[in-house]
């Protein structure tokens, strides 16, 4: 079960690296250029989540802080940039799913939670990510969303999960693909 | 043979509404309410493409301006938005297609070609467009792309089209969906 | 009097070029380039509104449309692009008047009204205007701006308008600038 | 003479609080908000940039992390948003001065260098911003910008910086303000 924390100071890296799986940097970190460092003398694996006002070109530029130390277990992370549309919280970038895997070779994963910011829309844009090129998602998921201390309109039921998981794996069968069997749910800080 | 012209002004529609199948109304006169309403006259299929800065709700209030004049047959299509991203020539707004499917009832269309303005990407959100329930694409194709008058840059060599036919096919068989025979190629104006 | 009147199709040109002093073109129609090139046929004064996700470029490119018919007095205006700040109507570009002011000769307005879409902003915006080197103002006035039929809230009241032009004199004043004398108002259609 | 110092971790704040007149809290840490915590701790003067791409209301709530804490000493600092407009490096959002005079005691500070990120253009935008109601300016200055480590494409040479203090004079003049007198040049780490 990989234990995925997202990290904001060398302090929380110094405590967490021994115990997680996978070091996750957040997008108001993303252009934290100490602790991209920091994280690229780690021999951990990376989640790289985009800045919500971000280019392509700035995600690619933070990646490369983290493998110029020798990590080079880096991903990025797509979760949605602010645009002038107030129908959704952000505004999916899918362009920029086919765009990095042009310009690299790093896996790109998609957050359909936080990029539309409703629960509604998460499964749709789950599937397009994929159907897209995305080589993973990351999926909020809570048991009573409604009670959920933070992001709750965005996290998905278990059940619904379920159904999200059976329809991605249409798509990926579709483009000749397969997605990872899931033992147990994983874990992620904040 | 499905022919499809834009039409930008009363002149125009005076002209082609005899002639065409489909009125499209471009990004460009999203808001030309008087156009909206001349248009609303006709009984003819209205391809009504999203300004590229405007909202998913502008564009519903910009098809009611059609649908109150008694014209039912309208499409509404994302092209693409302006936002701070520079590599591609607009962000395709991905999320816009669940909220409009769950905001109307109108079929809802998706134009790669613009919304991405690459060649090279243009497949990959023809995909993605299907995946997250998108009723149909228009994608721009040119014998000689090099060499077209406009467009060249975003415009499907012929057998790259035959691809992208064969892989949305895929996706729309995995989503339950079927999509429509295509005997001849659509011929559309400008 | 000057009689400022929005143009908004070629009717509306043939009807009106003879009545008034200044041809508007409208946000929506500044890349309406029929329109453009119309009015680039006639000789009289042309007020060009910046399209609310148009670049300075594009902008300049519009202009270039009625030049090129032989119409050299254009006034270029800037009033509000669109973005991710929902605490006015728009987002007044002031850095576009020195912009503009260094790639070209011709005029440069703004439209504060607009711009803001909050008659509390529109005084300081209108000198923060005339302080970046704008060459004039569009103010929206009106006696009852909450019973206004349009606009209303960017309205201001003719007393607050005395104000506004007092402020703005003085600093006019310190940029060693002149204004009009305002013999009597502006009637501007729409 | 006054020394700011940008922080950027609980170390550098550590080190640093003892030495430094006013702690600068960058466009990037807006929202790191443990630091805004850590400075809310303690009684030095504070600027804090907005982000490029926070709301206006962000950054207020920004503000309010360090002044829970019991600091009341915070200067907000308007520094460019992002936007679609390429022709400067940010776009001011001059709008932002008049609705945080509106919202907020605090002062209001732009950042004329770094919100046009053109040298051309920090003179006029300095002058708007006075004119706006803006409390304070920061520009920057080097005594050989083409040679500059670092932003030297927006640093002014110090004989134009002298010319923008006569001009932003004139404007605080018209405006009945006063600018406080400089003895020597800020000494400005980052």
């Amino acid at each position: 079960m990989p234990i995925v924390v997202e990290i904001m100071s060398q302090t929380q890296l110094d405590l967490m690296v021994k115990y997680v799986d996978v070091l996750q940097v957040g997008a108001r970190n993303m252009q934290n250029f100490n602790l991209l460092r920091s994280i690229g003398e780690t021999r951990k694996s990376v989640l790289l989540k985009r800045g919500l006002s971000a280019t392509v070109e700035e995600l690619l530029m933070s990646a490369e802080y983290i493998l110029a130390g020798g990590n080079k277990q880096v991903m990025l992370c797509e979760r949605g940039i602010r645009t002038f549309e107030t129908s959704t919280r952000n505004t999916t970038d899918i362009n920029a799913i086919p765009v990095l895997k042009n310009l690299t070779h790093l896996p790109v994963i998609l957050d359909p939670s936080h990029a539309t910011g409703h629960s509604d829309y998460v499964t749709a844009i789950a599937r397009a990510a994929i159907a897209a090129g995305a080589d993973g998602l990351i999926i909020e998921v809570h048991p009573d969303p409604a009670h959920a201390a933070s992001d709750g309109k965005q996290s998905l039921k278990p059940e619904t999960f379920v159904e999200l998981v059976k329809q991605v794996k249409a798509i990926a069968d579709a483009m000749g693909r397969r997605i990872a069997p899931i033992k147990k749910p994983v874990v992620a800080g904040w």
